[in-house]
C-alpha cells in the first residue's frame, strides 16, 4: 500500500479498489497478509492491541469458519425442522454457497482459507508457511464448533418439537426424526466405502482446482469477484455432487460440528453411523484438495510459487536439507 | 472528488468507478457523505434546492426503507395471497434480499443504513454523529410505513378475496386465512420468549458483523460489490434463521408496517399476538447489531474510528467530558 | 475516449474498464452514445458501413428488446407448455429478469432503453433528444414482435400438443388450455380496472426510480454492475408485484407480442380479454415511469440534466419558446 | 503487462485489475493469449516446462470443458437418480449455467471457448487462427468425455440402484428408469426433425450473439463480469429454450459424453434414439453460432477484426488467395 501513496498521490481516489484487488490477488487463499504492514495499523500501545496482534489471523479464520457453519448448518436446520416448509434442497445449496462466500469475506485478514485442506494445499503448493498450519487448523475447527453450537442454541426448541422431546437426540439411519444431519454429514445408504471416499475426494479436488483457477491472474482470474465465484463453486458442488455424501469437503465444517453434536448428547452413533463414516470427511479432503491443486499447477499454472514450476517439479526440495528451504520461504512471505 | 480532478486530470476517465468505490468505502453504512461536497452540486439558488439541501439525507433513508419494504412485504403478499402459486418460501428470501440490495442502492446519499439498529451501531462504533440518529430513525420508520401502505393499496382486492370480505382483516394465530403476516413478523408457535429474543438477536448480530466485514478494506472488503453481498447476507439470514421469528432485524421494517396494519384495521391482535411479541423486533435488533459490530471490532477491525481501537477500548470516552469528544467527531465528518 | 488516449498514455492499460464504466455512466439509459465518436469506428467507405451508421441505434434497440422478449416469453412458454415440469413461477421471474439484463448488454450502443416508457422518461427528465423517441419506440416494438414470433416458431409443435390441435389457439379466461398468456399479459380475474392500472403504474414507477438510482453516481451508483442490478429489479417486480397483472411495464414487450399473437390466430379475444385490458400496459407504463423518475429527481437527484434542478423546477421550459431549448439540448448530446 | 510497468509505475497497484480486464477484453472468447508473453512466465529450462509450453492451450480447453461437463452432467445425475429429491429442473439450469461460468474461469489461458462451435465462429468472424481449430476441438471433445467418465464413476452405485442392476443401462424412450439422459441430450417426443434442428440452431444463435455482445466494448461490454453474465445466458437458455432438445448447443458437451455412454454399455440406442437425433447437436451448433455471431457483426459490431467490417463484407477474402490472408492473420495474433 505504501507504494501507492508514495506515487505522488495520483492513486488516492482509486486506492480503495486497488487495495482490495491487490490483497485478493496476492494474499487471499494463497499467501497471508504480510504482518509488517499490519503492525502500522494495529495499535500496540494498548494492551488489547498487543494481544490482538498475535491472535489476528487465528481470530479471522475462527470467525470465517463460524460464519460458514452458521449459514450452512442453519440452512439444513431450517429445512429439516420445518419439514421442507421453509426451504428445500436448493435452500441448502444456497446456505452452504453463501456461507462460504460470506466466510471468505469475513476472513480476508488471514487469507480466507476457512478449511484445513485448503491451508494444507496452500502450504504444499503456494509456499504458505508450514508453521501456521496447526494454528489455522485449530482456529478453523474451533470456529466450526462454535458455529454449530450457536445453531443448536437457536434451534433447540424446534429440535425438541421435531424429535418429540427435549432429551431425544437421534442420528440418521437410527430414527425417522433424526436431527444429527443438521450438524454434520451422513452418507446415502447405498454408498460403498470406496464410493464415499471417491465422492469426497472428487468434490475436494474440484474445489481446490477452481480456487487456484480463480486466483490465477495468468488465467482469467476472478479478482474481486472471487468470493462470488466461490458461491457458485460451492452451490455447484452441492447441486451436482452433494447427494451421496453431503459434500463435507472440510474437516472444520464436518468434524467440528460432529464433535459438538456428540457433546450435546446425540450419542456414539455420530461416530458409528455409515460404518464409521466419520473419518472419510476428515481424510479425503486433504488428499482431494492437494490432488486438485496439483493438477491445476501441473497443467495450467505458471507462477513461481508452485513447486511444480521449479527444478524437477519441486522434488528436489524434498531431497535437499529442509532447514534452508524453510528460511527462504519465510523471508518470501 | 475535488482531489481527483485537481490531480492534473489523469483520473478523469476512471473518475466514475473511483467515485463509486470511494463513496462506498468511506460513507456507505458508516459515515455520511460530507455535506460540504454536496453543496456544490445542489442548486441553492432555487427554493426547492434550498429545502432539499436540508431533507436530502432523511429523504434518502425514507426512500431506501420504502424500497426495502415494498419488495419484502410485496413478496410475502404475493406468496400468501396466491396460496403459493406465484412463489414459495424461497421467493420471500429473494424479496427481502433484493429489497435490501436495492434499498441500499437507493439510499447511498445518506450512507444506506435503512435500519435504525445499523444507525445506532454506526453511532457507537463508527463515529457516526449522534445528532443524526433520531432524524434517520424517523425517516426510516416513515419509509417503512409508506412502503407497507403502498403494498396494502396494491393487494387490497386480493386480500379481500383471501380473507373472505372487505372488512375482514385477521392476524396469524387467530384465523386460518390471516393476512397480517404480510406486513410484519409473527413468531412460530413453539418459540419461548427467550428463544424469540435470541433468534432476533443472533440474526441482527450476523447482519452487523457482516456489514462491518464487507466495509472493512483491511479485511477482504466487498467494495462496489457490497450491495450484492448484502443480498446474500439477507437471503442467507432468511434461508437459515428466518423460520422462527421471520427475521425482522429492523424496527423500521417491522414496527412501521405493524403500525400501518393496525391503522388499516387488523385490530389489537397485531400487538397481543405471540404474547405481546411486537416489542422483541423493536428491542432485540439494537442489542444484536451493537453486539455483532462490537465483536467484529474487538477481534478483527483495526481502523481508528472504532472506540475499541483507542485507549482502554474507548471506555475513557465514557468518562471524560462528552462535549469535547463531540466536537472532535464532527470535524472529522 | 480521445481524452484518455491523449493524457500521455497513462491510462492505456486501464482503458477498457474505464471505457465500459464511462459509457455506462454517461450514456446507458440516459443519453445516447455521441455519434461523433462512432463515426471514427464505423467504416463509411463501404456501402453497408454507411447504411449501418444510420440504423445503428434503432438496430441496437431492436435486438435488445428481441433478446428481452425471447427469454421472457420463452420462459413462460416452457413453464406453461410443460405443465410446470420444466420450471415454475420462479423460472418466469428468472426469465424476465435475465432477459432484461442480457437485453441491456445487447443494446448498450443505443443506451439500453428497450422500453418506450424508459425512453419517454429519459426525454422528459434526462434531456434525451425528443426526435429519437419515435424511432426508438418503433424499433423496440418491432424487436418485441420479432422475439415473440421466434418463440412461437420454436414452440409451435408444443403448443399444438398442449392446445389439442394445430388450429386451436385460445386466450386465458376462454379455455383451460389457453396459450396466449405465453406472449402477453392477462390480468388476474379479481382485479378491478383501477387495481389493474395501479398495479402497472406502481411496477413502472419502481422500475424507473431504481434505474435512475442505479445510474446516479452521486448516489451509490451501480456502475458496471447496472445490468446485474436490473436483473434483481425485474426479478423483484416479478416476485413481489407480478401476480395481479403480469408486470408488463413495457409497451414493446406486451403490445408487440399481443399483435403477433393476434396475427398468428389467437382471435379477437387477445383484445377483449379482461374487459379490454390490452390498453392498460400500453398507457400505464408511460405514466408510471415518468412519475417514478420524477419522484427520484425531486427528492434525490442533484444532476444538472434534470429539469427539476433548474429554475422553477423546469416549468419555465414549458413556457419559453421550445425551439431554443431544443437547440441547446441537441448540442449537449 | 510490460507497458504498464514501464509507464513510470503509476499503475502498479492497479495492475491486477487492469490485467484481468485487458486479458478478458482482448483474448477471452476471441483471440488467444499471445504466446510471446507466456514464454517469459513458463519455465522452459525444465523438461516439463518445455512440454507444457506446447500443450498449455489444449490443456486449458480440456479442463474448461471437463469442468463444464462435470457440473452439468453432475446436476442432471443428482436430480435424475434422487428422483427429484435433491434438486429439480431449476437445479439443472444452475448446473449448466455455473458449469459454463466456472469452465470459462478455468480456461482463460486459451480464450475460454470450451465449445467447438464458438471456436469456429471465432475463426470465421474474429480472425482466430484456423490452424488452432482442430486442436481446440479435439481438446474440448476429450475434456467432455473425461468429465462424463468421472460423473459416471461417481454415480455408478446410484445408477445401479436406479436402473435396478449393475448391468442394466437404458436410454430414454426405451425404459422408464433410463439414465442415459444424464450424459447427453434426447429430444422431447413430440418434436419433428425440423423442430429439433431449429431449437438447437436458435439456442446456439442466442449464445453466440450474447457472447459477442458481452465481449464488445463498443457496446456496453461485460468486462470482468463476462463469466457471470454467461451464467445468466446459459441459465436463461435452459429455463427458456431447454425443454425441447435439452440445449446441447455444444458438440463437446453432447457428442463426447454420448460416446462415453456408448463405451460404458448403454448400447446402440444412444445413436438411434429420437430417430438418429445424435447428429443434430453435432451439426446445428456450428450453423447456429456462426449465424448468431454474423447477425451481431452485421448490425452492431464495428471492430476491424470482423470480416463484415471490411470491403464487400469480407467476401473478397473468399476470393483472393488464401495463403496471403493466413500469413496476415497469424502475425496479428
Amino acid at each position: 500500500m505504501k507504494q501507492i501513496i508514495d506515487h505522488t498521490g495520483h492513486q488516492e481516489g482509486a486506492g480503495v479498489t486497488v487495495h482490495t484487488t491487490d490483497k485478493l490477488a496476492s494474499s487471499a487463499l494463497g499467501v497471508s497478509v504480510s504482518s509488517s504492514d499490519e503492525r502500522e495499523i494495529i495499535h500496540p500501545q494498548f494492551l488489547w492491541g498487543k494481544i490482538r496482534e498475535y491472535i489476528h489471523e487465528p481470530a479471522s479464520e475462527f470467525f470465517g469458519t463460524m460464519i460458514l457453519v452458521l449459514f450452512g448448518d442453519g440452512a439444513v436446520a431450517q429445512v429439516t425442522l420445518s419439514n421442507g416448509e421453509k426451504g428445500g434442497y436448493q435452500s441448502i445449496s444456497w446456505g452452504w454457497g453463501l456461507g462460504v462466500m460470506l466466510g471468505v469475506y469475513a476472513s480476508g485478514i488471514s487469507g480466507s482459507h476457512i478449511n484445513p485442506a485448503v491451508t494444507l494445499a496452500s502450504c504444499i503448493l503456494r509456499k504458505f508457511p508450514w508453521r501456521k498450519f496447526p494454528i489455522y487448523a485449530i482456529a478453523q475447527l474451533l470456529g466450526g464448533m462454535c458455529g454449530a453450537a450457536i445453531v443448536y442454541g437457536n434451534y433447540r426448541s424446534a429440535i425438541d418439537v421435531y424429535e418429540g422431546g427435549s432429551h431425544i437426540r437421534t442420528v440418521p439411519g437410527y430414527s425417522s426424526t433424526a436431527t444429527a444431519g443438521i450438524f454434520c454429514t451422513y452418507p446415502a445408504e447405498f454408498m460403498t466405502r470406496t464410493g464415499q471416499f471417491f465422492s469426497e475426494f472428487l468434490a475436494s479436488s474440484i474445489l481446490m482446482f477452481m480456487i487456484f483457477a480463480l486466483k490465477d491472474n495468468n488465467n482469467l482470474g476472478a479478482g474481486p469477484l472471487t468470493p462470488l465465484a466461490l458461491f457458485f463453486v460451492i452451490f455447484g458442488i452441492g447441486a451436482c455432487f452433494g447427494w451421496e455424501t453431503g459434500y463435507a469437503i472440510n474437516l472444520a465444517r464436518d468434524f467440528g460440528p460432529r464433535l459438538v453434536s456428540y457433546m450435546i448428547g446425540y450419542g456414539p452413533h455420530v461416530w458409528t453411523a455409515g460404518n464409521y463414516y466419520f473419518w472419510v470427511p476428515i481424510v479425503a479432503p486433504f488428499f482431494g484438495c492437494t490432488f486438485g491443486g496439483w493438477i491445476y499447477d501441473m497443467f495450467l499454472y505458471t507462477g513461481d510459487d508452485s513447486p511444480v514450476n521449479t527444478a524437477c517439479l519441486g522434488l528436489r526440495r524434498l531431497i535437499t536439507p529442509l532447514r534452508r528451504k524453510h528460511h527462504t520461504s519465510e523471508t518470501h512471505v
